[in-house]
């Protein structure tokens, strides 16, 4: 319990939140285990985060968020709307699956967490389909898609994909055969695009 | 422990192990419990199922089986490729859907049953899509779909629609949008079958 030396931000708070639940396990970690971590009580992270909740559904946010950056650099991106399309999803599929392979305790733990706070996650996936009706808008405006809804064919899109990329099938994806079935499905989702 | 009167079948040993996994739940459950439901040693079980694991995949499969009849009937239909296709993916997210919403526990009790038999499962699978493809190679045959691989297209059918039929999303087939999203879905994927 070193007294701690540097600032308390509320990063350095959510770093700890993460380790103690890596350790302890979602559960069994309390808020009285984070301020021991950092060396300082627990109504200290109190004035930070006012609940327990609070704190950790910012760690979950946190744990999303990475994700959501890469993808919008491929959904603004120029360029082939079919191309950014796969390139995004592709995208998706590897986090996810890096992520959930380098780790899979703490993927669990996260899971857990995210399952918990569903409107983080609820919040997360609005946000990513998002991004898919901004590829499939361009696409269409482009004469390169021929759907009539933008919003309803991202929505599609995102569900027909739930095998890549939700976490409830993340023991599947690293399976040889599922890099294959990500094409066929990919293949199948940009045929029922085009003109 | 009532002395059996009436012969002791195979089905009835399954059904007196299906009543056991879901009182004492697939960890527990054991083939002692079994053959005291039925009155007999468990000797008398293990001369029907040489093994725990033996009875167990017996009472998967039993548990698989309903759904592949219904539907098998629907892809050896006769009739427009599209339509049976859309009732074929239809039938089974109803069908699953009622089965989970029906008894929540007893659903998990033979979705652990089904992960820890994971050969039945695949079969399962496989005779699923072999019946997509029947319908596929259909559409094809008839100029209805344009697909160059009826298996690879069916293949692509069933992961796609993932989140209306894997036991893994069985928490979200009550939500309101789940219809509205398997529509969208379907939509799709039968826009990509078109020539």
């Amino acid at each position: 319990m070193p007294p701690s030396e540097t600032p308390l931000t509320p990063e350095r708070i959510l770093e700890a939140t993460e380790d103690v639940l890596r350790r302890y396990g979602p559960a069994k970690a309390t808020v009285v285990d984070v301020a021991r971590a950092l060396g300082v009580s627990h109504g200290t992270v109190y004035r930070h985060f006012r609940t327990k909740a609070a704190l950790r559904e910012a760690v979950a946010v946190r744990w999303l968020a990475p994700e959501q950056g890469d993808l919008c650099v491929i959904a603004e991106d120029s360029g082939a709307a079919e191309e950014r399309l796969r390139r995004w999803l592709g995208s998706l599929f590897e986090a996810k699956r890096r992520r959930a392979g380098e780790d899979p305790e703490l993927f669990a733990t996260f899971l857990a967490l995210a399952r918990e706070n569903s409107d983080a996650v609820a919040r997360h996936i609005a946000v990513l389909i998002g991004q898919l009706e901004v590829i499939v808008a361009a696409g269409i405006a482009d004469g390169e898609f021929a759907a009539d809804d933008a919003a309803a064919t991202a929505r599609a899109l995102w569900h027909a994909t739930a095998r890549f990329h939700d976490p409830a099938h993340a023991h599947e994806w690293h399976a040889p055969e599922t890099a294959a079935d990500f094409d066929e499905v990919c293949a199948l989702l940009l045929r029922g695009l085009r003109p």
